[in-house]
């Protein structure tokens, strides 16, 4: 592609990982996917430390990518539930799942696979194109200038 | 699914995110898809310390998601390409990609846009089903222990 023809500060991908993009927030959103809301637990499973985690909570809520609920009044306890922005995270997750199960998983093969509820097949969701339906390659796919693009040479 | 069926520290996602899961190794890669090879034009694309950036680039040769490769002799010039280890990253970058479109882009939409060469339309790539060829939803997804599991139970 044309590098000038997009400003890297209103790249969509580096807008998404200044909100998401440190480890901890990816982590905890992998616990979200796996049904782990709360606080406790989500520091038990993570062995994070808790004012890490409460910063990490707060901003996912900032940004409206989970909600926070009252689940218990005496005393007051809150749980983390994936809005459906958070869970429209579920393709990134799972594509970086899907990575780590070919090239770091160790010889007996992936601790986790998934089964797609909707057909009970055992799945590996794969990246295709809304248009042909065929499968993605990164070396068949051409960057151009969308609507939101900024010229940096004008 | 039953959490303590696997071992977060065998987890593919989490040993995903230990190689790559911060942003400026995220953002190096980006520009490797856009082909942007060369240490000066990275630096000047990212705005990235060159000290930090020399180490984000030796990490991702180490890990063999980029290859350094000498393309100039006198003085000697290493350029960073990505392997097909680092080439088979694009889905989980182009979902990250996606999503930033939808919920972080500025009103007149994506700076960028994709288009399939194979079939020559613009296209919006989907994570679907290996079985079904389905659109994947989190709420349809059932993960199961796969074969590299540990019992955190036995």
């Amino acid at each position: 592609m044309e590098r000038a023809s997009y400003d890297t500060d209103c790249c969509s991908f580096g807008r998404t990982l200044a909100l998401i993009g440190d480890r901890w927030s990816m982590l905890i959103l992998r616990e979200e996917f796996f049904g782990v809301r709360r606080f406790d637990d989500l520091q038990r499973n993570l062995g994070i430390a808790r004012n890490i985690l409460t910063g990490r909570l707060h901003n996912l809520v900032d940004c409206g990518i989970l909600e926070r609920r009252l689940y218990q009044d005496r005393p007051r306890r809150f749980e983390y539930r994936l809005s459906q922005k958070g869970i429209d995270l579920y393709p990134a997750l799972v594509a970086l799942m899907e990575w780590g199960d070919r090239y770091v998983a160790d010889e007996p093969g992936p601790p986790l696979v998934l089964r797609h509820k909707r057909c009970g097949q055992r799945t590996r969701p794969t990246l295709t194109c809304s248009a042909c339906g065929e499968d993605i390659d990164a070396r068949d796919m051409e960057p151009e200038p969308g609507p939101g693009a900024v010229s940096l040479t004008a």
